[in-house]
């Protein structure tokens, strides 16, 4: 690893107790390039711009995917990340999937344990503060022929992250946008992804609502996810999540949401919801909880659900009723160190940069 | 218009008769920002790198769009481009879905023709040759979170082009893969549905076809477009392609192809064309000719259709039998100045800037 390590470091500018989450850049950043069927060198730079022409693939066939995960400081300033792996396997993933190159064990964790260690100023303290951190590649190569390029870059910058919604949300069951085709690349972290749901994102919004749950493009019959989180429902005292799929992204979150339910025994089906079902439970009162969850988010709870519309409002648990709450508490202690760690989830980030 | 002309201009180097489609490009390139709500001065400077960050919004959540679009040179080495104002319509289209902003008739259609007008050089003669131009709306914000962007540029930027492919095409009939969902952004020219083609793509090429014939996602049982073309299928002697929706691209060639076959009284139906209906037409002989229409490839004619398994084969006709090939021949000679206009399709670039 080549290691070029800032002159200005902008940390003192930095005021953990106010910055706006997304535009802040820790002071450096991870690089490396792909060419000629391989990836060079990985290098650690300070964060800034690079030389790009209108002409790079990335921009104009969207040959770009991208994790989003987290590092978390606890009370004796140790940082963690979590889970890196599962981001490293799905970044590859949705490479494959969009025909990108995979990127090695070396570049993704090695690269990303180097920034966080050299940047471990930057990561928050204290509760719903962490370092977002955003690997991703994109297609470089100018060219303008819609083809797989022959150019990638795979880089890694971080930004100082808060907790995202504070107040319960509202969230419209979509009934024409979709997020997913049948044989499309809903399961992959795909760049394109995320400019689709904007739009219809933005008329939710419009209509009063905070976010969208997204459902199958044929029939408008099933949940698929909501916004950028997975979504669990529960009725009476069981939780339904959806089974990932080629449309459903499988988030780290879900999967962990998942084993920590399990740990409570808490009773947790995989499998379709169909909204008429949800809509049925609403009616009936049997429809205790709807929230989504993703790494940015954490969780969000859903105060109502938009459907055919109406607004279906959802009852108010306290924090002890309330499985998401609970499921929440347990995820975030053990990110943070707060509470033991069964599954092996945490990873120290080790002091290794500092004689540099 | 703040125009920066080049002092280093790499026409000489540009051999008419020996170069790549895609990679080599015109001496300026034209570049427009958006900001605060509005977009700026538009620029004619030379063709080369900006300062973009990995934390651009463009390729982490592929708020991108283009346009794909030529200028022709006939004998007297005037300039014409074609239809113009139907790609400016588009990409404000495409950018309306992908909650972008819109470009004006001054930015759009006046950057263009000085762009060509000052590369106009670059723009090589002959049967089969153009200028591939390439406007594009890209995302520029730097920022972490997924959610419209509040910076973009506006960028067009343009290379030599010649035929495209010069063999009959094999293609699949997808019956997993798709490329658009209901309710999604197949009628765009987003950046993200290019990406999402290439991996079904290549898997076709390893199955021995060229390109895809992409079906809807539920059912796979009609046709949609092919590869980055819109498609025709004649049977006897009447022509079908489907109607454009939410999940086909409205392509200008095809609507071009409509009008010419109109004005020849060729049989032209535009509905929903039955992959069992072409399969069944193949199999009793009274399909005739499949093929696909775009700005780059202008017309490719397919040899064999794959499906289930099968590789169902075309008929070879002549050029006098064929309507695909009558089409284009009424297309190519239109836009290179070779025949009458009566659509007044073909703009001709003036010589605006050459006291510059
Ligand atoms: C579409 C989508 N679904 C779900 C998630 C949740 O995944 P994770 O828990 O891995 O962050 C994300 C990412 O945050 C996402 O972008
Ligand atoms: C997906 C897709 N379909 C069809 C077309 C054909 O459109 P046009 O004739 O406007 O080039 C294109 C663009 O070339 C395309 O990208």
């Amino acid at each position: 690893m080549i290691i070029q390590k800032t002159e200005n470091s902008r940390i003192s500018t930095f005021d953990p107790n106010n910055f706006s989450f997304g535009g802040t850049f820790s002071d450096h950043m991870i690089i490396c390039e792909y060419e000629d069927g391989k990836w060079g060198e990985v290098k650690l730079v300070p964060y800034g711009p690079l030389l790009f022409t209108p002409a790079m693939m990335g921009v104009n066939y969207g040959q770009a995917c991208f994790e989003g995960m987290k590092a978390y400081k606890d009370k004796d300033g140790q940082v963690f990340l979590f889970r890196p792996e599962k981001n490293f396997e799905r970044i590859n993933k949705s490479a494959n999937r969009l025909a990108m190159p995979s990127v090695t064990e070396e570049i993704f964790l090695e690269g990303l344990k180097a920034l966080i260690d050299i940047d471990r100023e930057w990561v928050p303290q204290g509760e719903g503060n962490s370092l977002y951190i955003r690997p991703l590649i994109f297609a470089t190569e100018e060219a303008l022929k819609a083809r797989i390029s022959n150019k990638y870059m795979f880089a890694i910058v971080a930004t100082p992250a808060k907790m995202y919604y504070t107040e319960p949300v509202s969230v419209k069951i979509s009934d024409h946008y979709s997020r997913a085709a049948s044989g499309g690349v809903g399961s992959a972290k795909a760049a394109g992804n995320y400019a689709a749901s904007f739009y219809p994102t933005q008329l939710a919004m419009e209509e009063g609502y905070d976010q969208i749950i997204w459902t199958d493009d044929a029939t408008h019959e099933y949940f698929e996810e909501s916004g950028t989180m997975n979504v669990f429902v529960r009725i009476n005292d069981t939780i339904y999540t959806p089974p990932t799929s080629e449309k459903i992204l499988d988030g780290v979150t879900r999967d962990s949401f998942i084993q920590l339910a399990n740990r409570r025994g808490f009773d947790v089906k995989v499998e379709p919801i169909k909204v008429k079902d949800v809509v049925e439970a609403q009616k009936n009162g049997t429809l205790k909880e709807v929230w989504g969850v993703g790494t940015a988010v954490v969780t969000t709870v859903f105060q109502a659900l938009g459907y055919n519309g109406e607004k279906l409002e959802l009852p108010r648990l306290s924090d002890e009723e309330s499985f998401a709450v609970i499921l929440k508490n347990d995820l975030v202690n053990l990110q943070n160190n707060l509470s033991e760690d069964p599954f092996g989830w945490r990873v120290l980030v080790d002091h290794a940069l500092e004689t540099v």
